[in-house]
């Protein structure tokens, strides 16, 4: 289902994100307003027809129209600007957001906000190696996956307002999880590869072995490149659960070393079975729906 | 430098590798025989043209006319072989293969060796999926890389030999390693890859996180449908290389592990930025190769 169209949507924070958020939106029919600091950032968008309105401070007359909120900002931005300007919002507003993490501030804002208001967690697993609002695409949501994340203090209707959301701009699939279960999700298929990526790349003078690498080389370390205050922030708000996949990955890392160690053919086999096994099963994901 | 035209050329073992020898170097014009137990093998190449003459035995005519033999058997199979049949090579013929550990069996297949033949080791790292000589494909080559392992016991004209046998192919690079060096290269970009691939499909119940996996964790994974017995031959083959590369890339995500641990952001950045400006080379790389 399509959010309604007489919706007022907000952008908290008009980067790559936002901006995506915006223009997906706009072309949609929807009305878009967004508050940036940055001057540049909101002249392009008005400029380029992302959005109808915009600020570079929270306006009273902005904040006070928006029926849905949407934080394209870093989660310490997110919690203070909410505690400052929430006041100013307009009673049984929506916000939602597209953090990469959750249970690290979820909990938090949910406690410090206003009764007449909602806050439900999405994150949007889209993006792109570069920045900025200039940079907008919202192309890159077609392939991808909508997660919404709801906890106790969540309504069903705030839900189903979320799951419209990702479904208008255009995700492929929307799903949802409890905070905790996206954290580790997160910390598996997206923090731990990255965090592999970066050290095949630096556990070895490898710089003299571009002449050799093959396409597994490439594949495994394409994601090597990386922005470093945003995945450090996000490696350190997810902690716990990112420590405890490694943990796991170096077990089973300890466990492979000692097998080959030991000439265990055997039980080497038994493991790249169950690895081809597993593998298949995404191969065949994607050809489903590539139908 | 193309190899001279009227060598007649003898490969041993009519698999995928065997049969895109073949086929790139009958496309050319060279007269190719080949020698496999399976006689179903010969005749589909045969039909298929890929090759002139074929036989299932190691016939001494088919033997005795080869200039140059290329070996596109397991290593298990090679010495054996060549204990068996060396005495049945033109004086002067120079012997080549394909295999992707070197130092396991080519200091024995030397020392072994008549001394008026001359092997020259060489690896194309190349490969598919699939195997069998009825998914032979040349243009495997077209983007890949060919490596000579050449010994003390390498003559300057063995070694020039066995580099435009990988120019005839294709190959977009040719360069030449000791087998050491080679075993080492080998060990890091492709088997420890493959063993970080295997480990991330296995290490966690993943079945169900198909439905969130983004890029990152299909790219890592790719490689993860693997052949079995090929690759536990060619882990253990490489034993003690790929042990040390796996003791290297253990030491470092332990050192990424305990700067989470402790919440050390600078030192996680100076590690992103390492594995960004040494991934950046790659891509650099790439983009001169389009050109």
């Amino acid at each position: 289902m399509k959010l309604d169209q007489n919706l007022n949507i907000l952008i908290v924070g008009l980067g790559l994100m936002g901006g995506s958020y915006a223009a997906a939106l706009t072309k949609q029919g929807y009305r878009v307003s967004a508050v940036d600091p940055d001057a540049d950032a909101i002249a392009w968008a008005k400029d380029n027809g992302l959005i109808a309105v915009g600020a570079t401070e929270p306006e009273t007359e902005l904040l006070y129209n928006a029926d849905l909120v949407v934080f394209a900002v870093y989660p310490h931005i997110l919690l203070p600007w909410i505690e400052q300007h929430q006041k100013e919002l307009m009673p049984g507003a929506v916000l939602t957001d597209v953090t990469g993490v959750k249970s690290c501030f979820l909990y938090d804002v949910q406690a410090k906000l206003r009764p007449d208001l909602e806050f439900i967690a999405a994150h949007p697993m889209a993006g792109r190696e570069v920045s900025g609002v200039k940079n907008s695409d919202p192309s890159i949501f077609c392939d991808a996956n909508y997660i919404v994340v709801p906890t106790d203090a969540n309504t069903f209707s705030a839900i189903q307002l979320c799951k419209s959301l990702g479904e208008t701009l255009g995700f492929k699939r929307i799903s949802s999880l409890p905070p905790k279960a996206h954290d580790e999700m997160i910390g598996f298929v997206s923090q731990l590869t990255h965090m592999i990526a970066v050290c095949l790349m630096t556990c070895s003078k490898s710089e003299h072995l571009v002449d050799y690498t093959g396409d597994s080389f490439r594949d495994l370390t394409r994601i090597a490149r990386i922005n470093e205050d945003m995945w450090s922030e996000l490696f350190l708000l997810n902690k716990e659960a990112l420590l405890q996949q490694m943990e796991k990955f170096s077990a089973e890392f300890d466990l492979l070393y000692r097998m080959l160690k030991e000439e265990d053919a055997e039980g080497l086999k038994e493991k790249m079975r169950r690895s081809t096994s597993r593998r298949a099963l995404f191969d065949t994901e994607k050809k489903e729906n590539a139908l």
